[in-house]
């Protein structure tokens, strides 16, 4: 009899338990926001939301092979330590990069003008967690989704080798 | 005896109209805010205060004569326009371009950085005030100062002649 009272406790359970994992899922798939966002290998940095409406650092255009205009944006941490001449960047810090092939503009000769976008690259400051690479946090996006390991390695050396006095930031507020 | 009355009071009156002249003079000189700022001719467009911190609407690359890295920004009405598909822009668009001549990045062979600061141009859509420029009011504007009469007669010539069919501007959204 006690076997009898237990089974069908048991089996309730079950199906308690399989009805809530099933909420939990479908929460998980209906709720895009709570989604993780894609993050860079070693680093673990994701594309910060509303960056596009972040201030303008400066543009650049890169010549062969990359052939691209870029633009650096920059959060209000990053502004406020630009302006001041604050080095090295404060925690909270993150520069963004967008970049696009550059094109002949239709309309003028003399212009080149933004094609497909290609990457768009990431800084973080947070001198604890990153504290083996200056401080800093990288990640490279195309179509939103990181690149591999192997690039995310490169980042840190050529930021250190060339730039490790300026905070490992290679682009200046333009005037 | 009326005369020595009235004589000391008119004397009065003149001191009191002096320090009150000479009080809205101190504002006008101290409050610099209150100063009306330099307009372009023909057009009466100024530098928009905070554009600084707008949106980006694209970088560009001006190869010679110009030799010049830009950006241009765009309001917030602006923005919304571009990312609706809306033409002609409503009124209230503002965008501004900043520009810089290109200069070799120290650090980096393959790039072009901003250099010193050349020209801010701005243009601001008012379909009624400035009906006879395809809604547009042009501004151009150097260390803060607006450019010459001549100069601001080229702007819509240019600007009709080449992309009348985008309400006469150059610039898409960068992707």
């Amino acid at each position: 009899m006690k076997t009898s009272v237990i089974m069908p406790l048991a089996g309730a359970c079950l199906v308690a338990v399989v009805v809530a994992a099933a909420g939990a899922l479908a929460q998980d798939t209906d709720i895009t926001k709570s989604k993780p966002k894609p993050a860079s290998p070693i680093y673990g940095v994701t594309i910060p939301d509303g960056y596009r409406q972040w201030e303008l650092v400066a543009p650049a255009l890169e010549h062969e092979p990359l052939n691209e205009l870029r633009t650096v944006l920059g959060n209000k941490t990053a502004l406020d330590a630009y302006r001041a001449g604050t080095l090295p960047f404060p925690d909270g810090t993150v520069l963004v990069k967008l970049a696009w092939k550059h094109v002949q503009s239709p309309e003028f000769e003399s212009a080149l003008v933004p094609g497909p976008a290609t990457t768009v690259q990431v800084m973080v400051k947070d001198s604890k967690k990153y504290a083996a690479t200056g401080g800093w946090g990288f990640g490279r996006f195309i179509d939103g989704k990181p690149v591999d390991q192997a690039q995310h390695e490169t980042c840190f050396a050529c930021h250190e080798a060339r730039v490790k006095a300026r905070d490992y930031v290679f682009t200046k507020l333009a005037p």
